[in-house]
């Protein structure tokens, strides 16, 4: 891509022109042309190919503006239309060769088969145009459709999740802090902390879709065009909600792509800690998780063995959408406005980060939907953790014992559990009063991990009243998503 | 910063206990305390002791609110909260000695300050806390705080770009493409360029400090608490819009910090960019710019000598937040829920970043203020380019001529400057009608700088009438930034 | 990719298995496989397949050395060496078929083929090795040819700007600090700073090269294996200097793949750099050099726009290569032992960074050997600069004059000659006089920029005399590189 | 930082200037200085003024060189080496004031005091010098030093981790893929796969020292000095291998900060690995270590709670270091020759860097040495994985059976332990025999973990013959090390 950035005539044979084209059309003062080893360095061709229904979208909108302005003729615009539509059938069937030699990119490749087909027409549809507006539009056109598909996939995911949860209130595992138990919760509540996450994800991709959404058509190479356009009618058409107002802004601006990169990286943070949690929870050790088997792979000798190979691979992917974003924030370091060739750096980075992020939004979402929950064993370690220790003490408080005393003498108790291997409910009732008789049956129920559990009613925590109230806030910011997630 | 995670008993002497505090708290079974030299690598209190403000205020309102729950006395909460203004005086004039060996983090160091000013009742306060909750606080506090800091930052400067911008209206400059003349634009155009950069800065810091505004105060370490709080009552004291609905979330989560950090580096890439065109343009190369003697540095040998370190030093730590963004998404990848200790180095990027950017905007807003545009000589560098060939072909087609046509005879005069080292504007009548009869006297106007950037007149091109309008459009953004901005 | 892992029995028909393999060998627990999309979200095939010449070369060496060991029979050995060269030319002439569906990755899709033209005694090749040591040792093999590929293309990169300032002792131009004119230099000197950079990243890469250098295979999945392998042989025969000395190490690091990345890094970092300058340098303002048309690129429209594209081009790429170090080193962080699916993600950074680094040195090692210096401007800009002025005042003081006396007389000049737009050498005498009467003829040849600069005449300077003395040095260096360089 | 770069006159009064200078110095032209904030945003002496030790021995050497030249008289190069001293013992002693609003970086704070203490002799030391070469000299001396603190740091983990794996020969516990029990490994092999990581670190540390180890001294500003220097005298001195051969490389390369921050970034990956195994070996779960108390924090509560902090940390820390190299690395990009102000960014994150991966080398050394091993456990959860099972097919396989039958006979044995909770061990000879008949009593012997581990015999393996051969190479791996350190 380069950028082709002065004006022909109206009316005759305008074609906008540009910079970086064949040979010929840069004339005479050059004596050599870029060897077929370079010609191939500086194509973008392998990469913005991918481009081909958004370049022949923001193509057709143009002709038919610059019909509607009087700047081309109608026979013009309908010729045009009709070759750009059969160079989008024969792209969609695989029957366009493209031809890196001459197809320096997306534009050139378009361009010169609609003018194969379709004659001098072809030509002029570049009038009042340049590359470096066209491929800003392009690009942003594109990130509004990888944004509104990361959308949708962050959407399943979130669904899923809640999903989950909701079928889950009743099960109870250790909630840790420094992988150490630490206090019991349901696992309905922490399966919603990755709702939230995922929330925030959407929210998120909303606004990098958003910071894509205005049109640069109309900006050509840097300073505008001297054609009576109507940048409004393409913007419309073409369905951004606004023009971008300073055309040296709209050809060097690549905020949206980074956006759109950020949040494609936030949302693999996200993903790494669920999928970190899902191979230490499919672990042998912690066994709360058992895979689908079409989300594990085995081994054909150690019947026993299932490995977490998906988890794993989302989780080392978190790299590579990493490494997106510092490729395009470092390209973009220091470069003078307007257009410099750097920017054709753009597009792999950010058609990268979307679509891992996008693949593994939908992976992590089949693993959720499908995964077993081993409950017996979740419960199991949250009774071996000791963690209902602190509400024994509070037990003994509540039945006038100085805390200090009561942690005193459940200390004890939890140290004889330790040495014996067994858990507070264990106990029996003799052994609690040798060391305070205040020990009734009643304490039994009071340690039992639902009551525990519950008695973490505050708002947000992981009680059964605050985790009702949390499931109904996330099913409405779920329907909320679904009303405002623009069409894909 | 280690997380305090179990519940007191109500009532009595029931402080929130905490992991990580100083030996006696853990009790018997450790019979080892971490060495002086360990102490000082887990602790936080050089970096999180300048968020005195925001703990001592978030526990000024957790003892409020425990008072109107009826779970600390009357008595109980007069004394923290004059206690804590007591302390917040000491640190404010310096007379606290905060003592690393014993204070591992300033809620600590508050907490042992404030008990030794009211005794037992300091030990109160942190009943239905814990650290967990309490750094989420404070750190959401002060990242909102940063944020309208940097909004305030971010305005000033696109308020003196809009301002210069306003004043060089009549300025022609070079448009650049490859840094090679392109076509001649406005002064006001390309600084316009940089205001829309700035402005999409300040929306992504505005969407940073709305991610930070709901308080985690409430989630305890991990799961909520067992005492009846009002968790409302905190937030809204504190100024904070919402409650975080999921206490795991809530002590776990850092996505408002990288929201910022995130943020802070966008604005660093475009004062990046900005800094590049400011030391290009000082050099004696170009000469477009004399940068005002209080933002330049000099030679004690060589008087001609001046050196843009400003620009330079902020295009320099342009990498400096990068790293803090790549830093804090590194920590955060693969953490399991809920508190990790790896979370405590969440503070120096999002410090370093804000701070940087904060700085790095106001030294950039300086030197635009102050900067001398060399008007002349950005008026010579537009001519020299021969930037208007193409409109004097335009010329020559509005007379009737084919465009080729017209291309080739503006080319050989085009070739005539070049050897003769003259502008198209001298070129005498009678060597252009040389080329073709159809030049007339009207060409000299037509090709003037002025004509030539007019002729752009799309809506957001580099013309006098676009320009207006881009400048009214500017004026109303910032003056909704102005009315949106939050008090800092 | 996924980890085979266990031991076949010797003799027999014992292949190592694998984990992650199709269906029918994990045998009976699972019910269901992963789905196409899935199969495709694991496979690595689309990335390792152009690792199919180290695989077979791998395998050839194996396969010979169980021959040797009495491992497997000499029919079994001939039959899949003849059977791999087979692969191999099928591979080479693009005439086999790989099937995403069924082969995951190049090693089975080797073995698969194998397997169909030779029969039983294929399925014998994995005997004694897993797909964990496999894949280690196709990549090491591969990061040592991308090692070598890279050294070569820095060399002649090194080898032109050599010869280009061999060439150009006697051209001067302004030695800039802050982009500002400092002090004249040699355009040998300058050259020869990029020469030595390069010089060290040749350094880094013989470094980066020696750490891949040592071989995997015979560690199996994780732990050795149980056949009397010859570990020594297989790694002899296929070029590595040893063997890695523990079986967890071997099949999980990655520190070649990243030091290959960071040297790849290091080059795009002075690459950078060197482009900056050729992108100043091309501009109108500048006008130091002229590139070559075959590494410009050009505009049908204004015949004076000559874009410096490839220089541009690689200080973009330069982001990449910075995210796919940002990328690995992301992926390894935190993985426990041994072998993680995670790790899967090593290649494509690797690979892209080795590419990528090395099209960019021969691009602009073609650069270099083709732009003409354009010596007349960038004499006239050394002059322009008055850097001429602290020697001036040096002439003075050694005459007698005491340095701040000389010092003022000399500043007022300076401040004519700006006042008058004209350089010391155009002050006649009787100026000078006026300002000191101790000038005299001699002081222009003083202050003529060759004198100037050859009085920097230490160890290391810009004077002609230390200038021959670092050319041979550069000599010396390169000639040293030729003699250490392996065979690529 | 600046760069002061132009001479004085030889004999007289002639220090080397500086740009960037107290006001007085640039002279006439300047008509305002920089305000306070824009002094303290420009300063260094935050950061630079650790180099205080650095910066005067290469003063004294500086001087002694001057006086040996010729340049300075005996009379100067004591007053000035005495005054150097002096100058030490008060900062060494705190009793030297900085005042940032006069000393902008550590050379002229210490120059500043010299010439208070020692008069005009102080102002004649930076004859033939700029703060350019001189701040490379400082940053080169520091990156030596730390890079020695480094090696040293890691050859202590290094020894830690073979002093344990050495009286960790007889345990064996599972090792992992996937995170899934694999094949049962010696602790000892575990460990040493740290070591060979460790290893090669300080294989990187020592060639980052050594890229710091030439001296740029004498290429003062940037294109060497018009004095008769001796640039070996002071390399010497200073205990340099060799001298810079060019000045303009000598003032712009950063290339010996950044092999040192990868050098730290590699280390911590590595850290960030044991660190992860650490945490989940401590946890409930898998239980396999005791951290040590010192090296662990508690819960004043739950007296079962042992976190392990420091580890978490460490692994948190490696985030930054990372952020470090992306920084400079971002800074350095794209930077023209020669100094440009970007260039004071290098030293924080060296600085950062160095002083992290020490730290946490140093941290991480202290939980090898003092954690406990839980061996039974580890056997326990080694025994309960069933990886003895092709193991034990491959005993059928050994008395004749067929390797398919054996493994279908062996997965039916599986398939009965998985259910009924036992492991292949706990199987009676008869029910082993209804499965085959060719079972024998010798099969308990031949499935034992020992058995199990030792048939893993081939160079490398786990088996404990290999293992011995594998610790007495990590022994004279060690050795060497500390044959080849420098000295500190």
């Amino acid at each position: 891509m380069a950028d082709p950035h002065t004006q022909g005539a109206p009316g005759a044979d305008g074609a906008e022109a540009r910079d970086g084209q064949a040979a010929p059309l840069w004339g005479g003062r050059f004596r050599a042309t870029p060897s077929a080893d370079l010609t191939r360095f500086g194509a973008s061709l392998p990469v913005d190919r991918r481009l081909w229904e958004e370049d022949i979208a923001g193509s057709k909108a143009h002709a038919r503006m610059l019909g509607a302005q009087g700047i081309l003729s109608e026979a013009d615009v309908a010729a045009i239309v009709s070759g750009l539509d059969a160079v989008a059938d024969e792209i969609r069937e695989g029957r366009l060769a493209f031809d890196e030699t001459v197809d320096e990119d997306i534009h050139m490749a378009v361009e010169r088969r609609l003018t194969e087909l379709v004659g001098s027409a072809g030509g002029r549809l570049h009038t009042a145009r340049s590359r470096n507006d066209q491929v800003a539009l392009d690009s942003r056109l594109a990130a509004k459709r990888l944004a509104s598909g990361l959308m949708a996939a962050c959407e399943r995911l979130e669904a899923a999740l809640l999903a989950r949860a909701e079928a889950e209130r009743e099960t109870i595992l250790p909630g840790y802090t420094h992988l150490q138990p630490a206090q019991p919760v349901r696992l309905a509540h922490h399966l919603l902390a990755y709702f939230w996450m995922l929330s925030r994800d959407w929210a998120r991709l909303f606004a990098a879709r958003r910071a894509a959404d205005a049109s640069p058509l109309g900006s050509a190479a840097l300073a505008g065009t001297t054609y009576p356009l109507d940048r409004g009618a393409t913007a419309s058409e073409l369905g951004f909600s606004s023009v971008i107002p300073n055309s040296l802004d709209a050809v060097s601006d690549r905020d949206f792509a980074l956006d759109l990169i950020y949040a494609s990286a936030m949302a693999m943070l996200h993903l790494s800690r669920l999928c970190e949690e899902l191979v230490l929870w499919s672990s042998a050790e912690f066994g709360f998780v058992t895979m689908d088997d079409a989300h594990s792979t085995g081994s054909s000798i150690m019947p026993q063995k299932k490995n977490p190979d998906f988890a794993e691979l989302v989780r080392g992917k978190t790299g590579r959408v990493y490494g997106d974003l510092m490729a395009l924030l470092t390209t973009m370091k220091g470069l003078p406005l307007a257009y410099d060739k750097d920017l054709q750096e753009d597009k792999e980075p950010l058609f990268d980060a979307a679509d891992t992020a996008r693949q593994c939004l939908e992976v992590v979402a089949g693993m959720v939907e499908t995964l077993a929950f081993n409950r017996a064993r979740m419960r199991e370690a949250a009774g071996e953790g000791l963690m209902a220790a602190t509400d024994m003490a509070d037990y003994l408080v509540s039945k006038g014992l100085p805390f200090r005393e009561a942690h005193g003498a459940v200390g004890r108790l939890v140290a004889r559990c330790v040495a014996e291997g067994k858990g507070l409910e264990d106990l029996a009732l003799d052994e609690m009063r040798a060391e305070s008789p205040l020990f009734d049956e009643d304490v039994y129920g009071w340690i039992e991990l639902e009551a525990v559990v519950d008695r973490r009613a505050t708002e947000g925590g992981t009680g059964a009243a605050p985790l009702a109230v949390q499931l109904a806030l996330a099913e409405d910011e779920l329907a909320r998503q679904r009303a405002e997630a623009p069409a894909a």
